[in-house]
């Protein structure tokens, strides 16, 4: 994997809306699939069954699985990504929920059948090895922003517990090419944080990936990721940083040492109407399905070099086909986006080859196109 | 135009899921857009300010559009197809509705915002002239099976003092390029067929549709549209035969000289997760979301060429797909069943030029991949 790299989504055995070839096209490596979805269905047997994850969804290259642990405590936890992101929580249920979180694991109900489950570290790391991933993560806690700090505490504890008995599960029972991460945690709290690392980094993982809550704004999020990239010293080891994508971020997390990133954002934004433009002030992004772009004769992004920006459709069309949910809207949309970060991970690349890492980073955060 | 031919529906702008070069590069000259829809949204004063609906889309074949009479008239009659099909209204209601119809045309209220809004002769011919289609179709009513004898006899009058004044605006106002066909009614009557396929053929349109209810069984079907190409007997105008395209329907079309057809069907199938397969038995389909499918290996369609199944998915990953409404499933599944059409449709052309029509024919009636 070339890196610094940007890892799509492929949630439920698929980016959103792109084919496998269309993904590597745009210069992508690796995907990351979901544990706790494909566990719940089609199933990681059924999965296995068809030879699995690269031949059941036809992607050649690589694929990491997340532990599937990030997935079952947001059930717990109200919404995920506000919890993560230090929002308030919004009361939305989910029809899934955590029945019970103890030393062993945690007990469920699935929101597919309704059906009580239990996931541990080593369901986790048997789902990842069924899934044939090439890179699994440990099962761990993703505590909630609004966790107490004598939970993140405890909560980090056992999580490093879990890497243990993940380990040794992987050590005897994963596929022999497939490659482990474990995960920091800690919460927003520099002494968990740097306990966290150490714990991880002791461990015989390939990599080390930084997860859990970074925060309620991205200062926070900065310090977080710097605490335990600093933690890490001159380890060897891939750094990864789950769940993060803004351009703004991206730059952050390379500037401070972080390999890779995954993240929802590019493929979600898609598929609501949004794509992404050199405007940093506004977050990168334009909603297409606003009244302003009704009449516009505009590209979606001027000199865009991506095959949805080569069809030649204005605004006003982007408009009339996001407003109608049409596919092929979130669909071009998906791929301009995934496209766009491919080109701004890919410049920060270059630039560190090139020893003009700043030059390009500043630019990047001023708005030019990448 | 190469005939016979299928024209894929490219409803509000799009041929949903596909991109304008997949559509062309899947063997098809035209499509066909939907002047009612186009009309209320985004409206054809928007898309004529944009250059047309081929600018707008990015299609660069020719684009026929319907009259709107088929909508129009189906908000009056509950749901649409049911009653063109002669199957019994289900009472499903749609948000919009006519008002009336009189001898000026129709009053309704729009499905998008409650407006009033009125669509005669002159209104349908004027916006298929503010998109810029190649092809327009005069406005008429469309019949529902229900109607009385009597009430179909009347709509019908009706329908040709409207194909009069389709013609005389067109006549003035049309762009110069664009060419008209009639529009044949009279509902399941032979007499009334008769009558108006000679009433059509009698002005001076450039083809000829064959519309409105067609029965209620394929049978009745067959012997409505050999009653109006029986009466137009060596009449050189080409025939189109309007919203019918099952496998079966094409090849008894095409046998009672029909040169072309539109149907939602391969399009709406495939975002049902429904996959067109050589099965005369299942109607020629497979419903992909059926458990029967959870664990199959089995490809698509065994030797399909097309690009859904080139890249090697088994049933089961289609299955799961479909399952989850993914995007790239319906968009794939849209393509493979254009593919079909097309090479069935193809099939049916080459024999023809080749003098061997009715062994083409019955081949693909007895389950023949085409």
């Amino acid at each position: 994997m070339r890196t610094p790299a940007f890892v799509p989504l492929a949630t439920k055995a698929t980016v959103r809306g792109l084919l496998p070839a269309e993904v590597a096209q745009l210069g992508y490596d690796i995907v990351l699939g979901n544990t706790f979805h494909l566990h719940l269905d089609p199933g990681d047997e059924l999965v296995a069954r068809r030879g699995g994850l690269h031949r059941f969804m036809a992607w050649d290259g690589p694929i990491v699985t997340d532990s599937g642990g990030f997935q079952v405590f947001s059930m717990g936890h109200g919404t995920v990504a506000d919890e993560i992101k230090g929002r308030a929580p919004s009361g939305q249920q989910r029809a899934g929920r955590i029945l019970a979180i103890a030393e062993e694991g945690v007990r469920y109900r699935s929101y597919v059948d309704g059906a009580e489950r239990f996931m541990g570290p080593e369901t986790s790391m048997e789902i990842q090895a069924n899934l044939g991933a090439d890179l699994a993560l440990v099962f761990d806690e993703c505590t909630p922003f609004h966790a107490t700090r004598d939970y993140t505490a405890r909560s980090t504890e056992r999580t490093h517990r879990w890497l243990d008995r993940c380990l040794s599960w992987h050590a005897e029972h994963a596929p022999r090419e497939q490659l482990v991460f474990g995960i920091v945690q800690g919460g927003v709290h520099e002494d968990l944080r740097v306990e966290s690392t150490q714990a991880v980094a002791a461990r015989g993982c390939d990599g080390i990936a930084i997860g859990g809550s970074l925060g309620a704004h991205k200062q926070q999020m900065y310090e977080v990721v710097g605490w335990a990239t600093a933690a890490l010293g001159d380890d060897p080891r891939p750094r990864h940083l789950l769940g993060i994508g803004e351009i703004d971020d991206l730059v952050a997390g390379v500037e401070r040492g972080v390999d890779s990133f995954d993240c929802a954002m590019p493929t979600r934004l898609g598929r609501h109407g949004m794509a992404l433009v050199p405007d940093p002030g506004a977050r990168w992004r334009v909603d297409l399905t606003k009244s302003a772009q009704r009449e516009s004769d505009e590209p979606l992004m001027d000199g865009c070099p991506c095959p949805a920006c080569a069809i030649g459709w204005t605004r006003s069309y982007w408009r009339y086909m996001t407003r109608n949910r049409e596919l092929t809207a979130m669909r071009m949309l998906t791929l301009h986006n995934l496209a766009f970060v491919e080109r701004a991970v890919r410049r920060l690349r270059e630039a560190i080859h090139a020893g003009t890492f700043r030059a390009a980073a500043d630019a990047l955060l001023a708005g030019a196109a990448p």
